[in-house]
């Protein structure tokens, strides 16, 4: 019989911790492989990587993404969004001209013979294609999907060529700002929740840009390329914009100078009061709309309690060309933080009528979350913590005390799955016990049930609590109460 | 003051039951929009629809195949298994050769200078490239992910051009049969969990395909174009395939008819016993060598408890290149289902090495579920038993009785989101209040919170009960609390 007290030294668990990797013989495996390890393979010749711009996740990458996408979509669903889910891929015309100077980004399809196709940009432009397919005229949806973008990858500023958006819009003829505020608030409930710090939330509308561009003297054909210009102020200086405003877009150095003034201003509820009194700018009808708005959807983000995140920002302006109202942008404000954006979006009225047969629109506002630098900042906090994420969730795992007993494992497993106890074994047929424990402790295992020929003569397994290292003796039969009792504690 | 029972006449509960679909003005959509509407846009001439063989799902499609996969991932990380993900897009060099004969299926990327891209068939080839590339020598992951096939679309068969694949891998070199009956066991717990009905999994062992093939005559350069066509053999007629197998793939019609005499065999443990007395088939060391492994798969099962599910089928050969062992398949077998398999893997030992450039294999099983056809027989289910899925999870919808109170509306949301009330209201300042009840009967939210200038100015709230239409005056400090409770009943 095999004494209570296994014979072999584990370390003391207080003098070692818990290893960050398993190490053991039979399940270890290296968590992050390197991205882009190229191989020449011998025969094939096979480069062995990923597409430029992507990788992979591994397991402990996924628990991290998966644990972030669960408390933002829990933040989603709080605020009543259904979801959907689209193609990967559109018709290439359901794209072409929604995002200006960035349609070059988009990747496209072979022509294999019937539809030209092309991978979606963002989750915007298919969710505006699907309301008008279908004439909806009004929902408030979820998409947590992966877009593609043939940007330049850096890995620093997390920016890859297929990532993660987490959408949330809300789509329907409404009231001015009132669905606006609260995508502002999920803004800042999403980050609150993902604990990533602090963060600012800039605030700007597009009637209010042009109706600046306007007392600028800009002609009016000229707003989105100007506006695109404006929209690189988060990159670059202001010397390089203004160059690309005057070089690249024809502006003349007076009227961009004076552009310049305005998107230098920031603030709160006193920048409105201030701009009102600006007499050229108030003559431009847009001008005055934009103003209106974001005074109300301040009024609004105060009721709803969003107040000291929110900075009004006239160096907004947003890249893509569909925004047509409010579009705001957050950022994470931590000092040893330099991501950039982390959340952006607003209000685009026009683009489900870019696709419906008369011209009918669905206003619609939505915000989408870049979680991708989310997962980064969150990955360094953890590994500076020192933390180490569970991979999975086992809860049991069978061992076996002597050799020939892998049959009386598997027994013993089917009971617990039939119980919905996760539970797992090696799959060698003999494997020694102190591989088994030891692994258990590297990866985070709560309970071991061990069976030697002792317990299978006596009816009775060991359970052994993996941190204490105390084991008891049980019958077989109170087994999975007392595994459930264990659990639950 | 408003009254306590509301003077407008609303249906009662239990002579009209809650609709099929939200009716109200303004939070109404159509749940379900028709697949590929076609609309000839006036102006751009957009033709709207989704990619041939693509779909959007809608919120109930979303809600039922969320519930799905969440059964199935229960399942796998009840045998502990990781997570992890791979790019949507492969280097087209990593998929080349690994498919046979439907290569030609494989979506390929534009050229757009760069590298040469290609949609991921499956999650398999990945997976091992996963492997190769990051040295891993063992693991047990789980990955849930869309793939991509150009095939011809039949929406009935539901099959799509763009579907999900769950699929559980376990790599590793273990000892025979352990993990490939863990694959069985993964498969049989998926399956009743979704609660399908009654279904079947078929057994079989590529070296028992290849020793027959031999023992009738084929040579070894056609066995997997000769496996190939009996993989036919479940849409087929045996006609048809004896006739590819002689005019396409050149077997003489002795050959053939010889093949045909033992594919026609399936049964159970007593099968093996037939064949092993099949002194021509046992003169091929690879016929022997399969059917002790299926003798090994049985027992284990047996040990795992799948036991009358289970079936030994020689006309089983799955159509992919890369298995080398055991393979199986599972189909429904209810009287009114015609969906074909619903899951399917097998064991394929050297998939690794062709991207290790030493050769290095990895010895993997897997299994894959075919989710899109198990979505189609719930779906159907749940249409003939009439009942309505939950679109959104919301617990209580604030109202107000009377004009200009949304501002008061969104104060008390505020509350209620702070406290991780799942809430929401109408975007619009002033509706009826009717309105507003009606859409929470139709959409099945349980709690109401109505305030109008009454108990604005008592500093009260009241609280409706949807189902029972029973209201109740609380003072609004005990609001979250009664909710609480009533959420928790």
């Amino acid at each position: 019989m095999r004494p209570q007290n296994h014979p072999f030294q584990l370390p003391n668990p207080s003098q070692t911790p818990i290893a960050k990797q398993p190490k053991s013989p039979v399940m270890a495996h290296e968590m992050q492989p390197k991205l882009n390890v190229q191989i020449a393979d011998q025969l094939s010749k096979i480069i062995l990587k990923t597409p430029k711009g992507t990788r992979d996740y591994g397991p402990e990458q996924m628990a991290l993404r998966l644990a972030v996408l669960d408390k933002i979509v829990a933040v989603f669903k709080k605020h009543g969004a259904e979801t959907l889910d689209t193609p990967v891929f559109e018709r290439k015309e359901v794209l072409t001209g929604k995002y200006g100077e960035d349609s070059k980004l988009i990747y496209d399809l072979k022509d294999q013979g019937g539809e030209i196709l092309a991978l979606r940009y963002d989750l915007t432009v298919p969710f505006a294609r699907y309301l008008a397919m279908g004439k909806i005229s009004s929902i408030k949806r979820y998409h947590v999907a992966k877009v593609y973008r043939r940007d330049n990858p850096s890995a620093t500023r997390a920016r890859y060529r297929e990532f993660y958006q987490c959408d949330f819009d809300i789509a329907g003829q409404y009231d001015p700002m009132i669905p606006d505020a609260e995508c502002i608030r999920v803004i800042s409930e999403a980050l609150r929740s993902l604990d990533v710090g602090p963060y600012t939330i800039k605030l700007n509308h597009r009637s209010l840009l042009d109706g600046i561009f306007a007392a600028c003297g800009v002609p009016s054909d000229k707003f989105r390329a100007v506006c695109s210009a404006v929209d690189k102020l988060d990159k670059n200086s202001w010397s390089e914009v203004r160059r690309e405003m005057i070089e690249e877009k024809g502006l003349n150095e007076a009227n961009a100078d004076k552009i310049g003034t305005y998107v230098s201003l920031f603030g709160g509820t006193e920048l409105i009061s201030k701009l009102r009194q600006d007499d050229e700018l108030m003559k431009h009808e847009s001008a005055v709309k934009g103003l209106e708005s974001v005074e109300l959807l301040f009024k609004y983000c105060h009721i709803l309690r969003v107040t000291d995140e929110i900075i009004f920002d006239l160096s907004l302006a947003r890249g893509l060309d569909y925004y047509t109202g409010v579009i705001f942008e957050a950022t994470l404000t931590g000092d040893d933080v330099g991501v950039g954006s982390v959340a952006g979006g607003g209000r685009y009225d026009n683009l489900v009528g870019m696709f419906d047969s008369k011209n009918k629109s669905i206003p619609c506002v939505g915000l989408s979350l870049g979680v991708e630098r989310i997962f980064n900042v969150l990955e360094t906090k953890l590994s500076e913590r020192g933390v180490k994420t569970r991979t999975t969730e086992v809860e049991v795992f069978v061992a076996t005390a002597q050799k020939n007993l892998h049959e009386e494992r598997m027994k013993l497993l089917s009971v617990l799955w039939d119980a919905d106890v996760k539970a797992e074994q090696f799959y060698k047929r003999n494997v020694k016990l102190l591989a088994q424990l030891q692994y258990c402790e590297e990866s985070g295992i709560p309970l071991v049930v061990i069976i030697g020929e002792g317990e299978l003569a006596r009816g009775e397994v060991t359970l052994r609590d993996v941190a204490s290292r105390a084991e008891v003796s049980i019958p077989r039969a109170s087994l999975i109460q007392e595994i459930r009792k264990r659990l639950a504690s």
